[in-house]
């Protein structure tokens, strides 16, 4: 085998975090500031999201993807006026498959899973929850929830968040968009500001949880309420989730740190840059079976079974469906073309 | 008015971190790490935790206190067989008065609040709630919560703990202490590992919330299941409150500075020495009322009402009960002497 | 010793059902009729109660005290946006000491225990609360909840009501009653539906747990939203907290019996006279120790501790206040004069 | 059009109570007994499920199917540790389309639905979730509940609940049994005592819902422990999820009646027998789509679209699959042949 990559395809998650943010940490780091948001760097990080959806968004600075989700869904049922509500989403659903039942516990709210082949939610299948409405023993459809880009690494067009906002309002539905990587798929679709507003304020979405962790930070996530209405008593349950920082200040300057001069949507790029230059170089190899293109920063390949153990001791990866043979490879904003490279030979040579 | 002091009199959660932990930091930050705590800084850290209790006790890494509570308290709720089980605490508590209901939501469960003057709990007052077990309308005591110093600045002797505990194994019921100051106990109480073993381990203590935030980290608290029995599930209880980092490494690397050479019971004594300073220097002030010298970092004077505001113009400060005109002064592991002075000098030529 | 009363003292929920409520059920039982309300003794119950109140108010039939005053405050807490607010009750509450935390668990939400010797609330004592308004640490102030008559069995007038109302309101709260023992209220305070009216929908209550089993029923309860406003939603929560009687007939059938040509008022108000009667006959006697005359159905005299063991055994009552001797004897409906006198002369026999 | 039948064919739910039962309940009406449960009645019912399960089993009286399954999970689900625990069912469960939530509000917990064309889990289907153990991502598979018969009118045979039982307590999982009509599933697999211990005890089920309000009960169900180590805190759950009855022996009363001399097993016999008589007389009548001879009390004829609502309008029934023009015609235990006949002749007049 040759020289294993530096970084290993495991997750975006297992990159550490880019020097901007560290700076923007080390400057945070002078003399006192009062806690709990009351300090400049989340008063600018307030306004460089008010600057980024154009519109005077609410933002609440929290720790984590799950902790931005519950807080955000938590919030919005709130002013549905209760967890008789449903939030609807995909089976794949990082709230439905990968958070313990954190929206359950915290919300106390069913999920209604649709199963979704690609991981998107369509105006048609969100309409067969209508038949709930109105019926006493049923949940009432409250939020429907979807990840872009999703857990699959699929994308939602811009047209397709609108026309799916359009039915979920008229459904009397809020609109939750979990964007644990909402920069690759902001690279992805334009890479450009009006970009993100088109498949979020413009579209429709109500309310976002906005990601930095898996995209250079050391740990930042932030609840973007596009609706201000719907943001009212948010920072009430921010706190009573467990999700208010105390030293915020660090926080704030690691989203600040991403978000001057469009850091965050250059670096899901080069994420999403890194996964296209892997597919290029590993999808004709025999024995690689990729299906699509991938269209953010992950790739879902089938391997024969027996260089699955040895490939991902050389260079670590985690498996996705093991009745299938199926893993996945993440770039992060960190992977390099030499990383790219040294992967694909080693593909290249197990497979030989 | 003389020169105000660099740092102010807020909070601890006002300071900045500690270089050392920055320090930490950036090292943590060498390439790819896998998430969720399975990377080497947090191993240290688990096995740092067992060193400091002398015993195989199971740590979990969170975000911040209040969630370091919510999820040490859901874990040992579990283990109790859930929410008929009331948390027994005192009318300061944390938990009770500054959480926003945190326990109460992701728990479910009733806390029962012992009026407390200065916010500790003896035996007896602990067994007043004895006669609530047993009875199928009353919840029934499950679990003790103390905090140590308490929010009122007092401290428990060991002794004093292990009596508590004793009370409450005898009636069944799980002891937790909050211990978002712990590294200031445990200096004003000896100021050694030995310290911290006889108030906590030695004394009977189940579960302890370990803080790091008020002492020189960025944000970083741990619990640590002294009976690792009560561990069971916790990894799961603590994704499930949202309090599972992804980027681990980086609170752990915060936390292993800390514990490295002791540096926390150092920070911890050194801002408890600063309060005794100020102490010392406004105590004898005309006009300054200060009821106990101070047993940590924290002074509670009562003023005259017209000096309060423009002093808090000058050097910021919390109220703590207006309608006592008493404010809360209180130091950090970054106060210095000089900053000490210069805050006295300002009180002493307010009050002038 | 004299015979001992054909019926005890023990409380009014160990008496039967009235015979009224029996022959209502009997004539619900007559053929098939759809589930959940769908049927015509429901509808005719929730007529019965738009006439007792003067106005559109909207019902929902429950099984129990507890489950009503569950699904009122969830219902109220959702249009209040969530539980981060707190309900404010007395620490005599039955929904804080009585219901082993139900609403804590099933709202998430804290109660906050105002300390009350007679088990009343105050403006004033409301106004306490109010410097938690706006703080995201807190709790916000969202549900009073007063018990009348209180579970100390002492009264609020109207004018009391009206007043907690006008602080409540303004404090933008939402003022609920539990009215397990309405019908002793009411006619002790008058005897008359403007009774009634007078200290819940003209004081400004916004919703009432209006009683039926501790007064002559089977089981049957009502949650009454004098604000229409405050329904939206009920039907989904009280489904969902477990409170929607599928036969709902025969439950609404015994409201029907109760409100039939007053006969609740009717029946409170001979429970009441015979505790007065009752306290006629003991207060003089030596060894009991009577504070005040009883206000609706309860007693709580002092007795000489030997006695309280063999009286009991003789006719059966409940402990209140073991430390000070204190027990309880309750009256209900079907208590007759002969059961009076002949308890007062067993206690008199058994202390002489 | 014919004489309509006199009893619908809506649900069991419609039907009223059985004449013994209303014998009991004013047999239970005599005097004064003390409330939850310190009667007479209830210390018979409790006797009586021990010899009906022929076991110590312990048993809870409940108001209503939902909260009988609310207060068995949740008890349940307390001997687990915590909500971070899953209840796998199926699509069609009631706990999980039926129930407005409930579970997932009272718990805390995710529901994990299977998709099941005949609502019956398999070990298979259950052994699919098992890849979830041990990854604290996901919540952890804890309690299985399966409805028998089912909510599609389909039995398990006893060696199925056996070979589910195994499979789940190897996993670590605890069975539950929704028995809301486990009286037709008894007199369909047999019609003895040792029937019902064939498909619960025998079979390994740890806690059922016994269900008597669809049987002829005005309102009563039971949950019965089969593991009585799994009752711990039974009674605190109980009143905690609003389920505990004042005037329990109404409830108890109700169910000794159906108990004695297994009426409970002939009344379910007899509902089961009209709904086969029904399908007997309708099955070949041009129009009507039947697939499989009904198993217990149902039937889930496919009709043309233009007669559902006029038949509909001369004999209530309610729909089941709109999408499908598939309805539900379901007897009781009152239902009588002359009923069936009537309804037959209008299917079949309609339909001419």
């Amino acid at each position: 085998m040759p020289s294993a990559p530096e970084r290993a395809f495991a997750s975006d998650n297992a990159a550490g975090a880019h020097p901007a943010v560290i700076e923007a940490v080390l400057e945070a780091n002078a003399g006192h500031a009062l806690a709990y948001g009351a300090d400049d760097q989340t008063a600018e990080c307030e306004d460089r999201f008010c600057d980024l959806f154009g519109a005077p968004v609410v933002s609440r600075v929290c720790f984590n993807g799950t902790g931005a989700n519950v807080a955000a869904l938590a919030t919005a049922m709130g002013s549905l006026r209760g967890p008789h509500h449903a939030i609807v989403c995909t089976n794949w659903s990082h709230i439905a498959a990968d958070e313990t039942g954190a929206p359950e516990r915290v919300l106390g709210t069913k999920l209604i899973e649709l199963p979704a082949p690609d991981a998107k939610i369509t105006p048609t299948m969100l309409e067969s929850v209508g038949h709930l409405h109105g019926v006493q023993h049923h949940v009432q459809p409250g939020i429907v929830s979807i990840t872009q880009p999703t857990e699959l690494g699929t994308l939602y067009s811009p047209a397709e968040i609108a026309a799916l906002c359009t039915t979920a309002h008229r459904m009397g539905m809020i609109v939750h968009l979990d964007g644990a990587r909402i920069a690759n798929a902001t690279a992805a679709l334009g890479g450009s500001v009006d970009t993100l507003r088109s498949f979020t304020i413009d579209a429709g979405v109500d309310v976002v949880s906005f990601g930095g962790t898996k995209n250079g930070a050391l740990g930042a996530e932030a609840i973007v309420f596009v609706d201000p209405e719907l943001a009212v008593g948010s920072e009430y349950v921010r706190k009573q989730v467990t999700q208010l920082p105390s030293k915020m200040r660090y926080l704030s300057a690691q989203l600040n740190a991403l978000l001057r001069d469009d850091l965050w949507i250059e670096l899901g790029g080069h994420s999403n840059a890194m996964a296209t230059h892997l597919d290029e170089l590993v999808r004709d190899i025999d024995g690689v079976e990729l299906a699509e293109r991938p269209q953010v920063n992950s790739l879902f390949p089938r391997l024969p079974a027996p260089v699955i153990a040895p490939l991902r001791d050389w260079c670590f990866f985690w498996d996705w469906d093991v009745s299938e043979q199926q893993v996945r490879w993440m770039t992060a904003w960190d992977t390099t073309t030499r990383d790219v490279e040294r992967f694909a030979a080693g593909v290249r040579a197990i497979l030989a």
